[in-house]
């Protein structure tokens, strides 16, 4: 029931639960997901990381829970106001507000470092089934995409209508929030392309690629956001194909294993953020048998590289594929890497060619 | 008569130098100016840090300078060859591009880390009087703007026209370039406001702070870019306010003075991107003698604060604003900083009273 309320309604309903304990003489108490290390679970079906069945209980009348209990109570109060008064902040922001003041009659103060507001976020994100955006809460932003999309942006109570084939050099931001007062329409495109590198982005921006082939073109600027991850989740809903490009080096798969099976961090939210229909594009070592000229242009694995590429073949999500235990395998005993930059060396636009080929030949890595 | 020449005309003018001098006999050279740190001034006439009198000659046949002198050559032909193509890259690009091949006939690598490319290209910039932006090597891009100005976009031959005051949550992301084949107009702001933090640039906006006050809204997203910071100066060179906002914290702090008088890796093209008329608007240490309720949101200064607050005190620029001493005098006393997030403790909103009423009583350090 409490699924299809929205989030004022449900951080209404979570208040009159636990005033009606106390009216009938009840400890009060509320339930959330455990988020401890052993209830986070690789859904091999789904291809996801989330959370398992286990539940914990937060009560007021426990000496061990009762300031935590109080100090939810106060955000979820906090996070109420915003949602009433139609204002974002951030979780520093939040912070702030708690520090300053529990609330209208309250001069205690409970809060004194935002590292004890932060879990206690979670835990209401994950009792009332939502994410910390539709709470009002913005989370850092990061990511730009063009491409024969629209955005219908209502933020502020105002209508904006955003082409992202007319941002030029810029492209579009992609927000924190891309579900609420929000709306992506007249989408035309055949594939997302997301490209670690906002360098190439630009590159590939420029030669006008997503024109071509009719893509969405989209940067995460490094390690995607939530907002970014969420957008990816989205497309893949409009049951668009995913591919993403990045250097082969262990940063570039965190980027990829990141978008398409999730995090720890973030298994709380996986179903929403990740996205196990992506498929890898490259760069990958074995580019190196087909394009020569990369054989000049290696450069030599860092020991973090190597060794989080034998990491990579004790997750079971990874080792599952050969294609990635050949291409792990390979990258430990030659000791190199390759950036996604170094297809520029022959001329600026073979980075088109390479993608266009790959996706010809359903090059790509699972 | 250089000055005048567009930036294909100047590495043409500079090649043709080059033959002349081979075809007479002589030793091929050319003179930039010294970027040793010893020819970084300060000078307090105009406000920024630069380059002195100080020139170096680059000279093909001189054991030690011969290999440098061949890589730069190699350099200008490349981006010589980018402005023909009218295609961009980065100087990671540019690198591989190098790493790859020289030139048409030529077999030969020079090159084996970018950290020999980079200082060349710097020459280069020197020595023509141009900036990289110009040679079409796009440096990393952030920042984020909005307000009553529109941006023509004549990238890739494309012309697009955004306008700023319609970009919804997202605002319009600063490129690299903000000089080759764009032009900002209609413009009617009444001055420009620089909010250190993404965060508080989206509260800010949501606020509609910029349409209430006519202003410009910009984040650098931290430290400021080359990008943003030419930018910056182009609004101040249209004789507009230009105010800055951020933490009273070591970071905050060399933000603002890296807008207001440059830096010394940039000095070489001081110029261009310093803006010494910025003003900072806050937040100051002063504040907690006007705002009774910042008293229970300042943060203990880190180690790095202390010392940096110290060495500031040591700067010129610095040192000449009795304002600016008093301020640092009494962080370091103190041992406590200020975030811009803590504005918002006693409602969200407040962040907008309290520039709005910095800006009205003009109480800003210089």
């Amino acid at each position: 029931m409490l699924m299809e309320e929205k989030p004022r309604q449900k951080l209404e309903s979570l208040g009159k639960l636990l005033v009606g304990d106390i009216n009938s003489g009840k400890n009060p108490k509320f339930i959330t997901a455990a988020r401890t290390k052993s209830n986070i679970v690789y859904d091999s079906k789904s291809g996801f990381l989330g959370l398992g069945r286990a539940k914990e209980e937060r009560s007021f009348i426990n000496v061990a829970q009762s300031k935590r209990f109080m100090q939810t109570v106060a955000i979820a109060a906090k996070c109420h106001r915003f949602l009433a008064e139609n204002l974002h902040t951030t979780i520093r922001g939040l912070f702030y507000q708690l520090k300053y003041s529990l609330g209208e009659d309250i001069d205690e103060s409970i809060f004194s470092e935002q590292s004890e507001s932060n879990p206690l976020i979670e835990d209401i994100e994950v009792a009332l089934d939502m994410k910390r955006e539709d709470l009002n809460l913005n989370a850092t932003r990061r990511g730009v995409l063009a491409g024969n999309i629209k955005v219908i942006d209502r933020f502020g109570g105002e209508r904006t209508e955003i082409d992202c084939s007319k941002q030029g050099r810029s492209g579009w931001s992609i927000p924190s929030d891309v579900d609420n007062d929000i709306e992506f329409v007249d989408m035309t495109a055949k594939y997302v392309l997301i490209v670690e590198k906002d360098a190439l982005w630009q590159r590939l921006n420029e030669d006008g690629f997503w024109k071509k082939e009719n893509a969405i073109l989209i940067t995460p600027q490094g390690q995607a956001t939530r907002g970014t991850r969420r957008l990816i989740r989205k497309f893949a809903d409009m049951h668009i194909p995913i591919y993403v490009f990045t250097d082969s080096d262990a940063w570039g798969w965190y980027i990829y294993w990141t978008i398409k099976t999730g995090s720890i961090n973030l298994a709380y939210i996986g179903k929403e953020i990740a996205t196990p229909e992506a498929r890898f594009i490259g760069v990958t070592i074995s580019d190196l048998d087909k394009y020569e000229f990369l054989k000049k242009l290696t450069i030599k694995a860092t020991e973090v590289d190597l060794k989080r590429a034998q990491e990579m073949l004790g997750y079971e999500w990874i080792r599952q594929h050969k294609e990635w235990v050949t291409e792990l395998e390979r990258m430990i005993k030659s000791k190199i890497k390759l950036e996604q930059d170094a297809l520029q060396g022959p001329r600026l636009t073979f980075v088109d060619e390479y993608i266009r080929e790959k996706i010809k030949n359903k090059e790509f890595l699972p």
